[in-house]
């Protein structure tokens, strides 16, 4: 498979140069990682749920990051309110379907956005893609249970039924706007000893999107930039929390050479 | 008092590989630091709390923690849902009654809670399980008062009472189903000096209650297991925050052979 | 202009030795590390916020600490309940204004506070203060904008008109009762690229007005604290995360010595 022609580091420092504003509607466990990742990479994370007020700051931001990982009934009517006022000034607005496949109540809602406002981007591990995509899979909580398929295909499918973007995280990062896919190989086993890293890699492709219109060049480049920052925090951790630690040094310090030469994503 | 003939290490063992899925209900503070700690044990945390969602994400879990630490009325209702088909599934609940004695709405959900539902631990600090077992004694927000009383015959009665084991965490943790008692020696100063270390001792039960039906046994092994690695960590940590980084890698890497040489426990 | 003849670790040595409860209704983002900065600097953090507790909780506190970060228009509603019992007992209440300027909700909330209850120091940073001054700026979410103004005076008159203190965050902080203001030079440009870190100033600001009386004096001396433990945790730190974990560690060691070498607060 070729090696993507993608300038991963121009993203990267549209971000810090921008600083965009990224507006979270996310859940309660991981707030605070998500918020901090994308001040690491040097955007402005703005979280706010207040059915008064997140049509407003939606309108103000330049990317809407959604999040169902403590999902309430009230909770996700906000997030309508504010991806119809994303939606009509064209932010692009990034759903993590974060669970979907382990309650009903986490599939119907994943259904009703992906139904009643424009999500761009469709952001879950294999078996919460799966599901959304319409496999009869279990997800375990929030974790991942392996799902036989190719999911390649699968994510190329949903992408095209919903018109927007598939970003699928695992081993390898799939992510697909049901015309080019790119893989993504950067990443480390370590991601898997924390909790919130997936999340966090919503947030960090929020924070991509905000400077880039294709999305799926976006996403992968996020992808790249928050797996390249994994793998060097590997490196020289004793742990996961020590890794984490690294995890966000590395991201607030990456340049452009090292995300040239560490850069593993490829376009089919 | 004799050394415990207890197999810590097995328990761990069975987490690591059972991977057990453990629901929490907990406080928004340090439900982060809940699901990580049961993460870096090796099981799978999920935090799940609407009302429309409790009951099937309990009935896949392997473990139920509730944590009153920031309570509100709806949320202690969504509680009682879950526990109520954790109960149905013979799955073990344990109750953090995080800060009751310190307020009047806190003592009287926790009544409730053991009252309406099966709780098959509950878990305090010394002021917060006087409360529950009917002393007057205050607690200040979320953090003991001494409490003059041993607390061990206490604690005896409170297991006896609710027919369950109640995890006293201090200096010396209690740990007793009415019958047997375990004292746990292990840990250090500095849990005092981070926010959530109780809150985590709690998980830490959760997860090892997931694996073991002996419950007073889990929860020993449990609080043996966390008191080991505050040690660990704090023999190389130069204040609290480096020592909670190191509490998670130590809690992540614990093998066999340090849990037999340093696990103080012991059995009356 | 004169260095301020100002003994901050007499009232830190008063935090520690005291331990004074500070009770918070705070944002669901950055809720643990203002607990936790609270809990390294030796007080006791507690975090309730349900309409049935908060004025029991306020009233056994010995401060209060608001932030509408994430508020709600029913958090907001438990924030004037909890502002009340704090009131009644002259228990000294904190507002941060986080977010004022970005929002309606933001400004409307924050002035209702300010009419319906008794708020002692109003925080916030440059582009929230100005907002709540009634300058026409937007705040970028939470982070401030630049604003062209001498904020000085505008902090002044906003202190007399509610007669209260107001507390700057900024390059330099600046910090009056409308007849004193103090200027805090200490702190690191690291400060702005971790989350949160404004909280905490707020809840470390909550910590010391729980111990002095005099409020500006108070505030001034808790935002050299905090400056103070964010430079040395900046001299040995590799990005922001390990700035972060730095800065509690060094929070919770700071000593009579280095605070007196290290303080750089003014007077006018």
């Amino acid at each position: 498979m070729p090696k993507a022609n993608i300038k991963i580091y121009e993203l990267l420092k549209r971000v810090r140069e921008n600083k965009p504003l990224i507006h979270h509607l996310t859940n309660w466990v991981t707030i605070y990682d998500c918020a901090n990742i994308v001040k690491a990479l040097g955007a402005s994370p703005v979280m706010a749920h207040a059915k008064e007020e997140v049509a407003q700051m939606a309108a103000i931001s330049s990317a809407l990051v959604l999040n169902i990982g403590t999902l309430t009934v009230d909770f996700v009517e906000a997030m309508k309110i504010a991806a119809r006022s994303a939606n009509a000034k064209n932010i692009p607005v990034i759903l993590d379907v974060c669970g979907a496949g382990a309650t009903d109540l986490r599939d119907k809602k994943s259904f009703e956005l992906l139904d009643e406002v424009k999500i761009d981007i469709i952001k879950g591990n294999s078996s919460e893609i799966a599901r959304i995509a319409g496999e009869n899979v279990l997800t375990k909580g929030v974790d991942a249970t392996s799902v036989k398929k190719d999911m390649a295909p699968v994510a190329a499918e949903l992408a095209k039924e919903y018109k927007c973007s598939v970003a699928l995280t695992g081993k390898v990062d799939i992510i697909t706007d049901g015309k080019r896919t790119y893989y993504v190989e950067n990443g480390s086993l370590m991601l898997t000893h924390v909790v919130g890293t997936g999340c966090m890699a919503t947030s960090v492709i929020g924070a991509f999107a905000a400077v880039e219109k294709d999305l799926a060049y976006a996403a992968a480049s996020a992808l790249a930039v928050f797996g390249i920052a994994a793998e060097l925090a590997a490196a020289e951790s004793g742990g996961p929390a020590s890794f984490k630690e690294k995890l966000f040094d590395a991201a607030f310090s990456l340049d452009h050479k090292t995300i040239d030469e560490m850069q593993q994503v490829f376009l089919l």
